[in-house]
């Protein structure tokens, strides 16, 4: 058979056909340099060398001076210990397979495998998808999910009311930030304002779409504050330049500090909007993740307040605010969903934003269902609902605790600073090297953080991100980790690499 | 509580800071427009027009000359009347709720609800994922899955090896083509080349990263087929015009034409890669669908053909397949899954494309496990396979029934032709229009066909795309359907409409 095809093959070309010289390859050159010089550590060499020594320890398991990879490198809870909500899961489980609500219910309840209000939410949820989540859904997503998504936000933001046609569902909240971005980036000269330190998604993102990165630095000094004074000079500054300020985001809680915004801080950014006519992106991907009485204000909450406050002053910000099922108490990272509010947004804009959603279809059904379930949760008088709390407080009390062990962890510590946390999943630490490891760090050729970062995982197996990777004040050094691997012990075996690590570099 | 808030907030700003004028909103000049001036018809005016067709039904279901919508524009399967696979979603369920393992298993055998084999195929997938679909995976995707389309591909292609270090997971084949194009899409010089008619997709991703369309015609009268002559004079062409050819875009079988390349047709675009340094990206997401004795031959397979017959002459060719979890037996649009397999690209293009991956992080987990699911189905002797074999065989036969009814049914009429069903899931006939009908379209400003598939929207609910959305050869006409849509009736009243267009029409 393959005789025959290669014979038919051989038919096709005469000898003159085959007397042509082949092309050279591509090389990096003949590439988008756009993409090829964004970075993203988050994902970058040492997780990349993390999984290296993963499989170095499947190969053989007592060859390295660790027992397992810690990865605190990126904010997957589900990787690590957190579980998923039973609730959730039940539902998903039902919606994958809906011949479950066909089976006799009480032969099906003697299972005990799935709560009446499960049943019921997957009927709705069903209803509402149209019958199958293996559907494409409507580009902007399942209209019944998004009106209970702008039901939430109603809720959150004490009734301000907001509305199902401004929603657009997601495939997870990278997938929304750099839609948005390819929108509003126009050209060279467009300015985007990013905190410093970031989630390098948007510096990436602005690499991608040509943008000009206008840092504006958070004060790590006051807790990683975010200053309107701040903003506004780099506006100006850029201003003078011939750059346009055309969009600013804002993360809050932060990644990687974990600082919570104020209500005035947030009225600021809102000011330095309408001033200048600056397109607000509000990453709120983290707006469960707040500590203790820490509380978290929508910037769309106070937007409105303040276009209640001072008619005609604030009725031209234009904001996309984004949420995401990745962190928070669902931590479904890997079912990718989310979405973006609008606001403001003239319909011009709104056209092209559902026509450059339309080009990609939709997004995953099942994940616009779990955004249904994470703002919609059991409520009490629901079969699932102690359960389902009993569940966060599981979560919230291990995040928190392992947060504070590692925050008083490091402030006992020499030469390492950490800011109380606040929120999101990430502590922030600055590094104060000695001027040995600077030094060691010049000749090798690599960032002092990277050097300390890459030392920790070869010695610990603790895979962390190097603050260069995020961004920092020249002559400033940090690490983010994540406070989600499960346990104590890798936060005792870090302090006992910190102390090596210093006494072997101490001046 | 809200009065304190507003307090608060009142004592933020001084009169001073106040005493500004609101800057002016963006307008869509103030966008990308590389953005803006995208297309894709598919989810254009005539479905946006039958989405609010649908809410009029729903308002008033008397209102209009038909009682529902038949979405025959796009190939949303299970929108429609295909099943899902009961295996594929049996296995799902289990994903995404677990506990279902360790449930009694007499217990939940006597429900009937999971096959065996499901429940082992879960449980290998759990594993091989690391316990959670809730978990991002691997920015390429879980290597077990990537190692099962590796098998697959080996097997399909006659066992040329196919290796998972060279597949990457996707979200949907959309996605794969954005990333790759956004990647190899230099600059403004960049030469695409795209069949015409073609899936919008391409010329809209054409337009994202700046590049030229430089199409090449398939040739209605043999069936739509590609002509190796008329891409190599495109080629040239643009040579000399100052453009590089870079990427040679395939779709195989054919979206909208359903054409099935023959091998020599294959081989002949490989010879064309080879000679002019062209990078193909050959879209196979309808592999399964073929009809009758018409075969699916795979890019890599020949490439790797002629590689052997000829060495040294095809080593330099680059190439990327991509494949869908939306099309064939599976129809899963909405839990968006797919992959890319790569050959021939160095390691630098590589990086860059796992770079690229990464800065979304990853595709959905569950949408990588159909892939798993699609690739390998249940073999014979497996508890599933007899039940899985005859829901395929169902698809297919109702397919390919529908496919062929409206085939003649359009060859029947006059001023419509149409090429006889190969593959895919459309059929594009030509629209042979009346001089009136011309003329009136010319007096409304809209293309002929626009006019065409409006009057069939309008008077039946029957929603199609006009071929001018796909691309045609200037003074001809076409429209696009599915035959997915369940029954015959529509099929009737599309005769029926037909008719009284001309009798309307007639010169």
């Amino acid at each position: 058979m393959t005789m025959t095809h290669q014979k038919d093959l051989k038919s096709v070309f005469t000898t003159k056909d085959l007397d042509f010289k082949p092309a050279a390859k591509l090389t990096k050159k003949d590439l988008n340099a756009s993409v090829t010089k964004a970075e993203y550590a988050v994902r970058g060499a040492i997780p990349t060398r993390a999984d290296e020594l993963k499989e170095e320890l499947k190969r053989s398991s007592n060859s390295l001076p660790f027992n397992n990879i810690i990865n605190a490198n990126i904010g997957n809870p589900q990787q690590l210990d957190q579980k998923p909500l039973t609730f959730t899961r039940q539902v998903l489980s039902i919606l994958e397979y809906p011949v479950i609500l066909k089976v006799d219910h009480e032969k099906l309840a003697s299972l005990n495998l799935f709560a009446k209000d499960a049943l019921k939410r997957a009927q709705r949820l069903l209803d509402d998808i149209g019958g199958s989540v293996g559907a494409y859904s409507h580009s902007q997503g399942v209209p019944g999910i998004r009106q209970t998504v702008a039901d939430f936000i109603t809720e959150r933001d004490g009734g301000e009311p907001a509305f199902p046609e401004d929603i657009y569902l997601t495939t997870g909240a990278s997938a929304a930030a750099t839609s948005l971005l390819s929108l509003l980036c126009k050209d060279s000269q467009t300015g985007l304002l990013l905190p410093i330190p970031q989630y390098p998604l948007y510096t990436a993102s602005a690499s991608l779409y040509n943008a000009q990165v206008l840092p504006y630095y958070l004060d790590e000094e006051a807790d990683w504050s975010t200053e309107s004074d701040e903003i506004e000079r780099v506006v100006l500054d850029a201003l003078k330049k011939g750059i346009k300020p055309s969009v600013l985001i804002v993360i809050n809680p932060g990644n990687p500090t974990g600082a919570v915004l104020s209500e005035s801080t947030i009225a600021k950014i809102c000011l330095i909007a309408a001033k200048y006519g600056i397109t607000v992106i509000s990453d709120e991907v983290y707006q469960e993740n707040v500590f203790g009485d820490v509380k978290f204000h929508s910037m769309k909450k106070i937007l409105r307040k303040l276009q209640n406050l001072y008619p005609g002053k604030f009725d031209n910000v234009q904001l996309a605010s984004l949420h995401s099922i990745s962190k928070g108490f669902m931590g479904e990272c890997g079912q990718r969903g989310g979405y973006i509010e609008i606001v403001g947004f003239s319909q011009d804009i709104r056209d092209a934003l559902f026509k450059l959603m339309s080009i990609s279809i939709c997004s995953v059904v099942t994940g616009q269902a779990v955004v249904d379930l994470m703002v919609k949760p059991p409520q009490p008088g629901d079969e699932s609902y102690d359960q389902d709390r009993q569940e966060r407080l599981k979560i919230y009390n291990e995040m928190l605790t392992r947060a504070n062990l590692l925050y008083e962890t490091f402030n006992e510590l020499e030469g390492i600073k950490c800011q109380k946390p606040q929120g999101a999943m990430y502590l922030f630490p600055k590094l104060v090297l000695p001027e040995k490891a600077l030094r060691e760090s010049k000749r090798l050729n690599i960032e002092p953080d990277v050097l300390y970062c890459t030392a920790l995982l070869e010695s610990t197996g603790i895979c962390t991100v190097p603050g260069s990777g995020f961004g920092q004040k020249s002559g400033t050094y940090h690490v983010r980790t994540t406070f989600l691997p499960p346990g104590t012990q890798w936060i005792q075996d870090w302090r006992g690499f910190h102390q090596e690590f210093f006494d072997k570099y101490r001046d």
